[in-house]
């Protein structure tokens, strides 16, 4: 039985898994999930996980959640081509990078994005600059190794593209939003500002499979009075 | 040369290395860092974590960052005894549980410890019960597991209690104090709230090399703590 994965479009957590499936030219089973018909919160999947979060995948009967735990698992049983690198050095590297992403880039991006596509942008004014001032400082980190290297660690792209590209997909999103004008501003145009990320995001797009992995409602056309970015 | 880690007292993240280290009875030369003399912060540590962040280590030539990124490596480099399982199954497992602990129980613990060691428990009443709420709720998890196995995840110690432990040491030293009185009423006493949590902490305290790991300034008798790192 191929294996099954349960996500949400739009979710970054899910992305990273789905650039894994197809990065490993796995078969697997997609679930695509309807947050607004609150369908990842559904008995079937509070059984599986119940945090009633997505990602969640099922193995044969192994079910596993968490992003990172999936990438984690599907390298050690799946293990080409690797995502971990391939020597304990650069395995150690891919997870500091990634470590590092979440604990000082994502924090704050989420920030962004909950503000940008929520309704509290204007009454948290000082919070967000401080949060995109912290991503802009990330981003210039991870502008610097990808401008010596075609992924964000090593030769290859690993795990640790697959942890950032989807966030930063999502604040690119975020901040093509009329309401985000000012934070836009200082951030783009990419090419400008962040060229070797810019082009990172162009070669992961051409990888095979990445459109089976793009969010389907990304797709849609935006509502009225609102343009949709990327 | 032997393996080099650089350390704080009382840092959980610092703590977790050296959990592993001595469960994999590796040595290494020990280089324990005075956070009041700002010394994570030296011209030498800035150049191997920019972040001036605890912990370090160095192998060889090789310098990794990042607590779970070190525990990765030391695995990958160092196998026996495993301490992220035997299986891809257990592996995913274990990495799913320290992504748990990190994600919904790490920060809201964070907030308690930094308000009970800090001026502001006062002012940030409702914040804190909402943290002692969520962390209390995490705790049952942890204890429902500890109360069918001696270990987090699986028959083994696993990088899963190594991430665990010191959060819980750091959480029980908070509420010892003072200030905490309140908090602590909703939480201790452990043997009474979470008993299986209490035996698996006895359990650890009496690991071969655990006294090696305890924080130095945590046995004297004078008050204040820092936490800081990663």
């Amino acid at each position: 039985m191929a294996l099954e994965v349960y996500w949400g479009s739009g979710s970054p957590y899910s992305w990273r898994v789905l650039l894994a499936l197809e990065r490993k030219c796995l078969p697997y089973e997609s679930h695509l999930l309807q947050f607004s018909k609150q369908e990842h919160k559904s008995p079937q999947m509070l059984k599986m996980n119940f945090r009633g979060k997505v990602p969640v995948i099922k193995d044969g009967d192994y079910v596993c959640f968490e992003s990172l735990a999936i990438l984690y698992y599907l390298d050690l049983k799946y293990p080409e081509p690797p995502i971990f690198g391939r020597t304990p050095e650069e395995a150690g590297t891919i997870m500091r990078v990634i470590c590092e992403y979440q604990a000082y880039a994502e924090v704050e991006l989420n920030k962004i994005v909950r503000a940008v596509f929520g309704p509290q942008l204007d009454g948290k004014s000082e919070e967000i600059t401080h949060a995109m001032h912290v991503v802009a400082g990330e981003a210039r980190t991870i502008e610097q190794r990808l401008s010596k290297s075609d992924w964000v660690v090593g030769e290859e792209i690993s795990a640790a593209d697959m942890v950032i590209f989807p966030g930063i997909q999502l604040l690119l999103r975020a901040l093509s939003r009329p309401v985000a004008a000012e934070l836009r501003s200082r951030f783009l145009p990419l090419e400008v500002n962040y060229p070797a990320i810019a082009r990172w995001i162009h070669r992961v797009e051409t990888l095979p499979g990445y459109e089976r992995t793009y969010p389907p409602h990304w797709r849609e056309p935006a509502p009225p009075a609102v343009v949709t970015g990327h």
